[in-house]
């Protein structure tokens, strides 16, 4: 590889800086006219590219074609800015000056490039690379002639047409046909020349040449076009297709699934070829600077000899352990070594590298930041806080809130799996436990997971046609493939469990069956996979909970000493010393508010009292209270179901310990707790002694056409004020208890569904006035709150007349969206895809706060309701307080807490951590550090 | 009556500025503290009362206790401010000085008062009166020395204690009771006395002495506390009773009906007494200064010789009218016909007036602008701006829009009301033509009248009791009572039909029977009652359209010639000019379109196009589109469908002759077009050649728990584009027709549901793509505008986003409010009634818009759509278009239209104008006048 002409760089920028917009963006030599925070501009490939360049590492030259183009290419009917052919053309001659070649040359070797996608965040999905891009039937005579090695040449060739073929000629398998058509064109050549199948590194240069022309052929008939010989029409073909994948199908679920606007686009990257496959001394690889799987300080990842990049991740051949590099390729392992040093220093992160030795020569090709498992980020995170390479805040920020709740995910039963059958082992590329039946294959594993059943993908090796399967798996097992595999590269990208390379599990498609250890099982059975110890079971597995969970929760000494359980109590610890927001927990038992308080919630933001009306015989007195035709008889059923609501608020005032407690009033409509057949009517209509006619003609009374509309929440308590009376009366009472069992209470009683400052009003003078009177009847002072959920658009557009009579507003986002948005979660099933094809929802809306619309009216909520009282309490109890994007939002609105289930708490913590140094805010009082409490107990029980 | 003592005024005046905040006004003498705009404080009678001061009419002195004190009465547990007691003292003192009488003198001629309660506007159902008050067993016999006139000062006391002792002391009739008991008592008496019923004027001295005695027993029975002796307790007990009944039943289901807020309050009058009872040269009447039913300008009222005031309106006695009064008392009549002159020309509009002559002299007691019906509206406006006495511009206000279409109501069918037999003849004091079934109780009216029975209620007099069946019922008819009996006043004022005083009419309240001519008619059959020409028939009778709409739309010369229709025309003509704001119509056939132009509508704002799914045969076309289960088959039944759609949309374009029409595309769940029951689902499949189980199975696929907020709207055609694709070519290839056969189009558009601003873009793309591919087949051109509806609150909040996509918005209001309140309107049935009753919902929130909440949310939509589109059109098709309330909020916001039924447009116009006048807009461009069009139309064809 030629040295640089210094002359050549300002040739190379001149082109651009003429014509207006810069296009492209060039490196190569230690400069690059990028940089690594330029990654909206240049993708993440293309940005780091550069980086690499300018911190001295062996990069390749080339040039990036910026994301603007993709948005333009878009915005113009998929055609081209005028001025980007000359500013490709200036940046294929910098190359050539750098590398010394030329492009399309037919008679020194030839520059030939490799075109690559390179989006913001890696994508996988999109059109990924074309290699070898420049070679025709001339330039591949100069190359074999320049490398003397005929072989070579002609095996580039084959291999370029094929994916040229592929993917920018769209020549690809048919409906109709069970094999790529390039597949089957090889392998009915090799039965031809051998009559057996052989590896393709055993075709000769004449077998190359034979396969050259019979692609060409194929794609002519495929396509009604020959095969493209100019260099730069492959080029602009190559270009092409990686802007037009950033629109196909499997790009746009990943886009979906993770959130990424379509209009960030993609940028293209055009990089002079080094060769990993000139023979015994190259080779390419793939390779982690830690292990993204479990976390552990070693390099990891897998290379193969005389081989090029694709060869690794294709799954092809089964790739060597990168630490075999220090045998096979000595001197270039130990530059990797130094170039691993030198990019975890510069990145303050675990970088994920693609590199190729050619004749020995080590060559960097990418390096972006690993994707990694929740629980290689606890220990990745933990490791670099100790090694002092990151802060403690930037190490809350490392671990991805939305993945958190892996860590708190069941494994095996140490006892069951010691009795299960192991009947393969492969390599374990994504932790955790997972059963499920078998499917072999994408669609049929999407559809059974659709209709609720738990479900293994069991592939060969994965490729993105399977991603919509493995989004819906349980767990991933692959009987090929190495970690840096298709399958283990997403399954740890998603946290799904995944084992790999098990290699002695037998996948017939045919069939339908998959063979380990002596047995077979049928598609539709159950096989158990543990991902973080490579295992494959056959069956059924039971799981226990994780080690998190039984430190935390049950006080397990074992688990406590693990290393995971004391990162993880630390994460918690450096959460609470960042966080603004207190986070809360929506929980209706005690056990609930106790698990709630292990994982560090604040207190209850929301108990649903309508679920204790179920339990036992309580239902009865609940639907006699219903059926009543009077005040009278309605208060004679309330006085029945006094005495339970009292006990209920009893013990979860006990086991909040004198945390603040939000319980809500009866919210569902009446007709929710009657029985709706005809048997269950006749039953209840012995039991209350009344005619059955008189509890059908109730059901039929209380039938509403959009129940969610109608006459529920505070609206119940407007017609029938005795059921707030009640319950208010049981909350205080329960609280009056407390005080005199010497236990601190504070209770936030909620009315639901608000849109009038009168209905409020209405309310809280009947919880006023039996506050007082309960604490009259039993001699007891204690302070509560009276406040309401806002969740109907009315509520928070009025929200000043509201907070008149409201001490604190807790958001009910899920009715909020439902009324916002016109759409019933219940009913949305049937347009969701549509939706979520279409782009209209960027996420489903009941999982991920609309910021725009919802958050628009909180926000609404928000400033009206400190306007009446600036201190008002505000808190969020919604389902979206347990998502990490909608904890963020809540945090930016200035939210005292969110509320969310229980073991969504430390996901919410993490999220509101980070929400909190991301923006600089100054942490609350570190009054409360709960997991560091429950840590220094669990320490000193030890 | 003595002449005013000048010192008096001073007295009268220090106390209350002493004392801090003005509690009570003083009027006297032509001299007053109050002025008529004062309503607010003094109330509608205490203000006037000072403006008749001012104005020099004779008006006994008094004094207003202000609305102010009400609303402390309530803000403080029904207590007093402290310094009121000596403002009114105060008030007395003056009184005192300018009559020239003291308050409870047992020596001379005792100052009696009257007190009255007195709201902003005139409230049935409150407190009314309390007449001779200050006497008791000392005053009585001071006043019958003072007048010479034992039997008259008796007979003072004998009504006083009655009359506060039903209304002060509460001394009613009880549930297990049939009369009420100072009735009964006198009853009793006069049996026992004189073996007969004789008329009150008929009783000695003695007698109501002896009535005195028992009356005072039966306060101290039922009470438990004698009669008060002493003025002041009367005075203060009088008071404290009118304070009280603004929160008594009747007055609060009156307020709710005319959405007057609690929080006014009323004030109390004290009144020096004058007497129409002292003999042969007294009397009392009412009279309005111009007919209030029919609008003729004569004086109209009646009067009692030798008679109190309470006389006159109680029905006890039928008054004769108020023209007998010129022989009668014929100086009185002359001063009273100079009153009606002075009064008129002040306050420049037609006065309802009380009046006392005391001895051959007029005194003014009350005076306030008359109630009248649409038709007196109608008639008073034309008449004074011909009179010069207000301009055009007070005309259009002084017709209350809610009431206009009282105007357009039917009247009966002439042909067949001149084969009925007239069975009864009386007042005609509520114009218009009402059947219905009888009721003889206002409880049993209202009952039957919820079930859906068109209702008369029928009494021999009413009273505030018989509010609720007034409300109910088509019309009322009474045989006793006059023009301005209880009936009459509450008729005219809610535009019901009434007859009253139909002294051939016998009601049994005993038997629930009536009989009139002979015949009998049983509680539940049909009477007829004609209440323009007071007339009464047996059974039902057919009605025919009013003359208005007899001459706007079937074109009558002969309607066209009535003064009723030329001032209507002339009504709308006024609207025209002073209007900035348009009205449309909610119409989804060609006839609807034309009977709206007739009316003034200036284009369609909202075309449903579902509801021509439902016509003929095309329902098995929809039902097969429906059912497809795949594009192909969806595109075969809309195809079926394309011909009907366009067929439809020309027909509607050739009504509107070249007006805008706004057409909606599909709108309401698929599940509304299947049917439902088994039967038909059988037919069905039959028809269609599927199976049963496939429909059933469809049924099922598509039910929906919420289906208000499910799969319907935009979301239909975001899942199958090929809907909205036919719907835009139906209306594309209609209107391409049109402008081939020379007629103007100008199609909106219209895009339901819309939530997201991708959402519209979408259907934008389809709907402008295939307009231009309808162009093109067609070879036309034609404009058309491409918008949305607004009806979530996402919509409104995001409309920013929208308006990029959207060439106008139009609010609909239906949906906006049940999202933004959450509330379903089909669901509501269950709580609206504890909800209106509790104050929750000034009015109902589908009827009259909610402006504090959903109008927010306009607001926001409106600034937020201009903000993105500077020129945004923008209307309302919601049904809240033809409410005058919200077509005036709709004014403020700025909207270029409304849109509402047809039959609706006069009164949406009204209110436009009427809300264009009051903030002094600057009427739009007056290119259309349509009413105006029409009245030349019909002028020519004369």
């Amino acid at each position: 590889m030629a040295t640089v002409k210094k002359s050549a760089k300002k040739a190379a920028k001149k082109a651009p800086s003429a014509k207006g917009i810069k296009y492209v963006y060039t490196w190569g030599n230690g400069k690059a006219d990028g940089n690594g925070t330029m990654k909206a501009l240049l993708g993440g490939k293309g940005a780091n590219l550069a980086e690499m360049t300018r911190i001295g590492l062996p990069v390749p030259a080339g040039f990036t074609i910026t994301t603007e183009v993709c948005t333009y290419y878009y915005d113009h009917k998929r055609t081209y800015p005028k001025t980007l052919r000359a500013q490709m053309e200036a940046g294929v001659a910098n190359m050539e000056k750098i590398m010394g070649y030329k492009f399309g040359d037919s008679q020194g070797f030839p520059l030939l490039v490799a075109v690559r996608s390179g989006a913001r965040d890696s994508m996988p999905g999109m059109m990924d690379t074309v290699l070898n891009l420049g070679l025709n039937d001339k330039t591949v005579a100069a190359l074999a002639k320049a490398t003397d090695n005929e072989r070579f040449a002609w095996d580039c060739y084959r291999r370029f047409i094929q994916m040229y073929g592929d993917v920018v000629l769209g020549v690809q398998k048919l409906p109709t046909e069970d094999h790529e058509p390039f597949e089957s064109v090889i392998e009915h050549f090799k039965h031809e020349a051998y009559g057996k199948d052989v590896v393709d590194s055993d075709l000769t240069a004449e077998d190359n040449k034979e396969l050259v022309a019979r692609f060409k052929k194929l794609v002519l008939d495929r396509t009604g076009h020959g095969f493209p010989e100019d260099p730069w029409e492959q080029l602009e073909g190559a270009a092409g297709a990686v802007f037009g994948s950033w629109m196909n199908d499997r790009a746009i679920v990943y886009r979906r699934k993770y959130g990424i606007p379509a209009a960030w686009g993609t940028a293209v990257n055009v990089q002079a070829m080094v060769f990993g496959n000139t023979g015994k001394n190259s080779g390419s690889g793939v390779a982690f600077t830690r292990n993204p799987a479990n976390g552990e300080n070693v390099l990891y990842g897998e290379f193969l000899v005389n081989a090029q990049g694709e060869d690794v991740v294709a799954g092809v051949r089964t790739p060597d352990p990168v630490s075999g590099m220090a045998k096979a390729l000595p001197g270039a392992f130990k530059e990797l070594m130094k170039v691993r040093t030198i990019l975890e220093k510069h990145f303050k992160d675990v970088q994920d590298v693609e590199f190729t030795i050619q004749d020995g020569k080590l060559f960097m090709l990418q390096t972006r930041n690993g994707k990694r498992t929740a629980a290689a980020a606890l220990k990745f995170a933990a490791d670099m806080v100790k090694e002092k390479l990151i802060d403690w805040k930037t190490a809350v920020l490392r671990n991805p809130a939305d993945q958190l709740d892996q860590l708190l995910a069941p494994v095996f039963d140490a006892a069951e799996a010691k009795k299960a059958e192991v009947i393969a082992k492969g390599l374990p590329a994504g932790p955790g436990a997972a059963s499920g039946k078998i499917y072999l294959n994408a669609d049929r594993a999407a559809a059974a997971a659709a209709k609720g059943e738990k479900v293994l993908l069991v592939r060969v090796e994965t490729s993105p046609e399977d991603l919509r399967g493995m989004i819906a798996a349980e767990g991933i097992l692959t009987s090929r493939g190495g970690v840096s595999s298709h399958a283990a590269l997403v399954a740890r990208q998603m946290g799904k469990v995944c084992v790999c390379g098990a290699s002695g599990v037998e996948v017939d498609y045919e069939k339908l069956t998959v063979s380990a250890g002596g047995k077979t099982f049928k598609e539709g059975e159950y096989l158990s996979i543990d991902g973080t110890a490579g295992t494959v079971y056959g069956g059924e597995l039971a799981t226990e909970p994780s080690e998190i969970i039984t430190g935390l929760i049950y006080n397990k000494k074992a688990s406590q000493k693990t290393e995971k359980f004391k990162n993880f109590v630390q994460l918690m610890e450096w959460c609470a010393q960042a966080t603004k927001m207190g986070v809360r927990t929506n929980a209706d038992t005690p056990e609930q508010v106790k698990n709630a308080i292990a994982f560090g919630a604040e207190g209850i933001g929301l108990t649903r009292t309508e679920h204790m009306f179920f339990e036992g015989d309580r239902i009865d007195a609940m639907r006699e209270m219903i059926l009543a035709d009077n005040e009278t008889h309605r208060r004679a059923a309330l006085k029945k179901l006094l005495p339970h609501q009292r006990k209920d608020f009893f013990g979860i005032f006990k086991a909040l310990e004198g945390k603040p407690g939000t319980i809500r009033l009866l919210d569902p409509p009446l007709h929710e707790f009657l029985p709706h057949t005809k048997e269950q009517q006749m039953d209840l209509a012995r039991k209350l002694g009344v005619k059955v006619e008189t509890i059908m003609h109730r059901v039929e009374e209380l039938h509403e056409f959009n129940p969610m509309l109608g006459h529920r929440g505070c609206r119940l308590a407007i017609s029938y004020p005795e059921i707030a009376e009640m319950q208010a009366q049981a909350i205080f009472e329960a609280a009056a208890q407390c005080v005199k069992k010497g236990i601190e209470v504070q209770p936030e009683v909620m009315v639901p569904l608000v849109g009038y400052a009168r209905e409020l009003e209405l309310q809280v003078e009947i919880i006023h006035r039996v506050a007082k009177e309960v604490m009259a009847a039993k001699d007891v002072k204690f302070s509560y709150l009276v406040g309401t959920m806002i969740e109907v658009p009315r509520g928070a557009v009025t929200a000043d007349e509201i907070a008149a009579h409201a001490q604190f507003f807790s958001f009910g986002t899920n009715d909020l969206t439902q009324t916002a948005l016109g759409v019933s979660r219940d009913d949305m099933g049937s347009f969701l895809n549509s939706y979520t094809e279409n782009d209209i929802y960027p996420k489903n809306p009941f999982a991920s706060l609309d910021t725009t619309g919802v958050g628009q009216l909180m926000e609404i909520a928000v400033e009206k309701g400190r306007s009446t009282r600036k201190n008002i309490k505000l808190g969020i109890c919604g389902e979206h307080g347990g998502d990490p994007d909608s904890v963020n939002f809540c945090h930016k609105l200035g939210l005292a807490y969110v509320s969310c289930s229980p073991y969504r708490v430390p996901v919410a913590r993490l999220a509101a951590a980070q929400a909190a140094i991301n923006d600089g805010s100054k942490p609350k009082a570190a009054k409360k550090a709960p997991a560091k409490k429950a840590a220094k107990k669990a320490a000193k029980k030890k």
